[in-house]
């Protein structure tokens, strides 16, 4: 349990399924770098997941395989389609940037932090004539948003397209993957190289790892030069079985799943009790584990006098995170609190 | 127990006080980026290791510690000065070039991989000269160093001496601080910043933690920059928590010191054995946990088909890394092995 | 004489006055580098012009000169916060951005390409919490603008104003300072320094220059590394003379104000003319030597058939720039020309 | 005539033929940044000159041009092989490793400022194995050296040979391109693409331009991303058409080798008079316009007294270079001076 703590999903610790395989697999000697049986083993996991080849790079941040994803996929020169709530255009200091040695990201406005592809097209071709000398190179989106919302795999066919269209790369920012996934009922194939995604930042710390993000290039033409960006960007453990022993957990049974099910169901629970109370209104449709909702100052000020904590934006704007670790029961005792709050 | 594996110190597990610790402290929530209560404390641990005020970020390799301890102490167009065997300069991708911008390392001779003093300042006087354009921004030396030698105080403080007396700082890479703080029975003050260390990268990982580095800054005009650039490089855990706890675990009643003590005894005990072998030749002195020994080939022949495992330079020489994991009788099975070879 | 062509000011050939200065001043040898008599002579005359003592190095296009102002004002974490309209921003290839190692820059909107203090004080506010980690460095204006517009020297000192009060660097990109300085009927001085600029790229080459563009200084804080810099990005000419040249005839005797005040002249001409007619449209004020104005699409394919040369952005918007070397004659002749096509 | 200065071959002016041209072709307006007929007229000059079809960029320095050239063949992981005397690795500031994004010179030793083939192979070797994570990219080599010898045609073929062996690309630093066809006696073709070069600075600046410099593309996959990064540097001049006319002046009838004849005639002189000093030590055979002798300290003091310019580095040897410039007489003066001086 979370308790009253609703700031984020990476509040929390770990998944206990991981953590005992961190455990089990302390024992005994293998070679560094990710030359051991348990890298191999979690490649062969990847490849079931998503139905397909895929070439994996395990990394420890988001912001880690962001960077790399998209430093493989967009030259120095080059544009980096995004909308412009998105995490690398907001909270990532510039990584992508940096990583891609001076590349620019190009923000893009649209509804519940989505973006739309006729926007994307027109701001695209805006980019196209040669006077600029930029030249755009990749999109990205993330799924789940950082509104809490999802693409549909038809919105994401279609962000494809545009961007192939123009012979971009499509990049999926998925810290949240799993949570996109629960809640749309598909499978991981289906919502990432079906749909068109040609690279994918898979992430598992806020569903339950302690520090394990990956990614997973569709695209095998991308991974030229990817495991010297790795190792360049210091992201290359040394003891590398960690990285791998986490991310076999996570796959193993679904388990990954099973966790972002439970997240997103707190959330819904969360969502639908509020939408019933006439002083709250939900900012946008809760489709994943993150709750954003319009509620009276004065009741988020006894809220955080309770102790409950969260992201406030002013205006009476509030985010509410449920992770794999938000039990009924925080949910109820935040219900409830908020109810006193609001008499 | 590492068995019949010595390659490197990296191919170890995780010391069970650090695994135990991060059982422990995985419930309950915290705040992510290290606003939490565990990394406040393990700053309280590294200045009570340093005897002063330091500041230290978390990252979790040795590269990314190196790197963003040198993009703080150089310009874009600076020069770091480094032995040629250095770690930087040979294994790291160009981490410490990328990350300062298009740095340039400039490597220097010095027998048993450590620079010498007279050798540095003639180095550094040569880059003087405005028309090159570069500008000579820092050293940095390893402690211990790639060859298992260790640099006395009074080396460091020679170095540091010509370092600052050309404005440059002084960096030490310290992957294997700890065996080289036990091989001097000085105290990790006396070995940085008493000896004038600017700032240090010292590892835990290879010492018994699962992915625990750090930057030590004791000159604090370092610091403009440095949180920006770590996140930027992807290097910041949301999860930070775990990076504190390894830290907090490892500076615990001098666990640290006891675990790179005993992996140096393993490596004195080995060195001591083969010095007496008529067929081995020790190429460096063994004064921290790394033996480097020439061995007849056909002895390392055997050796590998008896399951042992080593890095082979060619020539006969060879590596052999002892760890905190590593017992007597893996040292005994092996100097057995070994002296049935060589009959 | 220009002729038909009104596409741009870099259209033209080097004024009689530089050219026969360089003829002049091409014998005898002289050091490279800009350690030879004509670069001290020139210093002088910056020094003479901004009537205070300023640094300046001299580089060959404008994207040079704003990349190097910029890199010396904002670090690879910072941000430089420009019009949506700016060169930097739409035409320059991420020059900025490059230099200064991955920096961002920030585009704002904003009435007649120029920026709006109070809009950049609360854009600049939106930067500042710490989770973005991008640090705003400094805020670029041009002067005259991308829409032949002209900040008045009280609008400059409230963006210095913002920016100062925030910490941050001001810089104007002057690829068209002089016709700005003519506009306004003030002195150098008072148009930068004295209004609050750190840093001017200052540009000859549209105005009558062959290639010959220039950072001066007036924050002397900012000149560290640029030296450095400048070398690093290939902008230093070996036989300086040559630039030096250029701008000493530039400066001298007021020959740049001369050379503005004459295509400011022709523009605002032509500007008057197009008013009086009642299909036609100006979308900006004409305050420098750029004129932008709607006519009938018939019209311009007709002006184009007949041979005239300009920019056509669609939906009848044209760009008409009078240079140097515009005479009354080509600007009576394009008035001709587009009576007859409107008829 | 240089008088009595011996210190470069750019403390030069313009060659007449050169600068009438500029002055020639003033007049009238033509669109910038290359989409002008000089441009157009000048790639035709090339092409003859190289008896194939090459792809050429114009630039004002030697730095840039071996900057981009060398950003075209190496990745940001990619090492640059090269003399350790040679421009780029002791010169230029760092700009190859700035505009490749953080790559790396591997600098080796050579007799005469040449690399060796053999020596090249070996050197490549070593950084293959893949714990490097640098990427062995290009061979640069200078044309003709930094102290004064040229490679023969089978030296280059040698060495293009290993270069390509291993997958690299062969660069050619050609700021003395011209002397070295002119001292070899052969085509251009022959010392460039025919023998195995990739991509080519080749300069026009020390022979008799103002400020022009080229890098032609033998590889035309070299291209990719070429044109983004001439402009992100700065380095693309609005008013194109004096890079073009400054070339294809330098190209027209011969006038390149003609110059660059007279100044290789000029130091052969120098160099054949002063091996017959008993006090004169050739260090380097004289075989472009650049002689290093040893001289006594006493003679060389009284040299510069008596106004003579020229590099001195220590221990008696000296540079003398000769240019397009240099006159019969000048060489006369010089040597008449030294003989008083050594009496």
């Amino acid at each position: 349990m979370t308790g009253k703590n609703f700031a984020s999903d990476n509040i929390t610790g770990v998944a206990r399924e991981i953590m005992a395989r961190l455990v089990a697999e302390n024992d005994g000697a293998c070679l560094p770098y990710g030359d051991d049986a348990y890298t191999k083993a979690v490649e062969v996991a990847f490849n079931k997941t998503f139905e397909t080849d895929v070439s994996v790079m395990l990394v420890s941040t988001g912001t880690a395989a962001n960077a790399l994803a998209l430093a493989c996929s967009c030259p120095p020169y080059g544009t980096v389609f995004c909308h412009n709530e998105a995490h690398i255009e907001r909270e990532e200091g510039g990584a992508v940037e940096h990583l891609a040695g001076g590349a620019r990201l190009v923000p893009l406005a649209g509804a519940d932090a989505k973006l739309d592809a006729g926007s994307l097209d027109a701001a695209i071709r805006a980019y196209l004539p040669s006077a600029h000398f930029f030249r755009p190179a990749a999109v990205s989106i993330t799924q789940a948003t950082e509104f809490g919302t999802v693409y549909s795999l038809a919105e994401i066919r279609a962000i494809a397209d545009v961007a192939h269209g123009h012979d971009l790369k499509l990049h999926m920012d998925g810290a949240r993957f799993a949570n996109a996934v629960a809640s749309q009922d598909c499978s991981a194939a289906e919502m990432s190289w079906k749909a068109g995604v040609d690279v994918l930042s898979f992430g598992a710390t806020k569903n339950g790892a302690m520090a394990a993000e990956s990614v997973v290039f569709f695209d095998r033409s991308l991974l030229a030069g990817a495991a010297e960006l790795r190792k360049r960007a210091g992201m290359l453990w040394s003891k590398h079985r960690f990285l791998a022993v986490q991310w076999d957990a996570y796959l193993a049974d679904g388990l990954w799943l099973r966790l972002a099910k439970s997240a997103n169901d707190r959330a819904r629970a969360l969502g639908d009790a509020l939408a019933t109370l006439q002083s709250a209104e939900l900012a946008h449709p809760v489709q994943a584990n993150e709750v954003f909702v319009r509620l009276p100052d004065a009741a988020l000020d006894r809220l955080e006098a309770d102790g409950f904590e969260f992201y406030r934006y002013g205006g009476g704007l509030i985010r509410l995170v449920a992770s794999f670790a938000t039990t009924e029961t925080d949910v109820a005792a935040l219900l409830a609190s908020l109810k006193a709050c609001l008499n």
